[in-house]
């Protein structure tokens, strides 16, 4: 169990694409409740079942298990329609590890970049191509986008 | 993962209590949708996630998987209101082992012993203490108990 204090970003240009390629992960969601939710993540050959508590400001309770592989694909069939799909490329910059999610199928065109830190006040230096900050917007919650995928917001 | 093929009963009597002493289990639940659960079990000194599928019959598909028992309370605390605590005694009778479960706080009273099978159709050894078989009422599942208490039962 850990708290997970979380900042995410879009990104302003292709320049993070410089870089060793990503993983594909495809996660669906048991339960995408307000107050919890329950995530069945198949990453390349790994799988994991997390469970995350409410978010409070930009941290939130974080539990991560890791599970069999093989049985990943049959967890996600019991999940709630609409998996997301990425790609989830990582790059070091500043002594900071940033994941950018590459999303596919109904979020495809959207990119985020993330960051975890130890700390909600903790500095962290920005690459060139980071853009604007979504940490406080709900609708790009991964549980949100399955929902109501990027590509289909009015604004 | 496995498919779980369970029935479960009432008991008649109180003979079933010949025996050893039972574990206290404390279950919660993250997801309680009639097509999937996800259960939190904290039973003893173990504790278990689990998540089932969708009853077909007497069957469903079970994923259990062990988590630190130290993290079981916090995510106890992340489940929807309401959790099922009961005491489990184990009973072997002709070669199967049963489980009687003896609920506690709103569902006190109530007494449901259960069996599980290798098939649906494997011939069992009714012990004199089984009563009624409630196999098939979803009031009875524990999802079901942990929202509508057998105490508030009208019937």
């Amino acid at each position: 169990m850990a708290d997970e204090i979380e900042r995410k970003f879009l990104v302003s240009s292709d320049a993070w694409r410089n870089g060793p390629p990503g993983v594909r992960i495809c996660q669906g969601y048991l339960c995408r409740d307000k107050e919890r939710t329950v995530r069945v993540r198949l990453a390349g050959e790994k799988a994991f079942l997390t469970i995350k508590g409410a978010t409070s400001g930009i941290s939130r309770k974080e539990f991560e298990y890791a599970i069999p592989p093989e049985e990943a694909q049959a967890l996600l069939d019991l999940c709630l329609p609409l998996p997301v799909d990425k790609i989830r490329h990582e790059r070091k910059h500043g002594g900071h590890l940033w994941e950018v999610d590459e999303f596919l199928g109904p979020n495809a065109g959207l990119i985020v970049a993330e960051i975890e830190l130890s700390d909600a006040n903790e500095s962290f230096e920005r690459p060139d191509w980071l853009g604007r900050e979504v940490s406080d917007e709900p609708r790009y919650f991964n549980a949100n986008l399955a929902e109501h995928p990027w590509t289909e917001w009015k604004t």
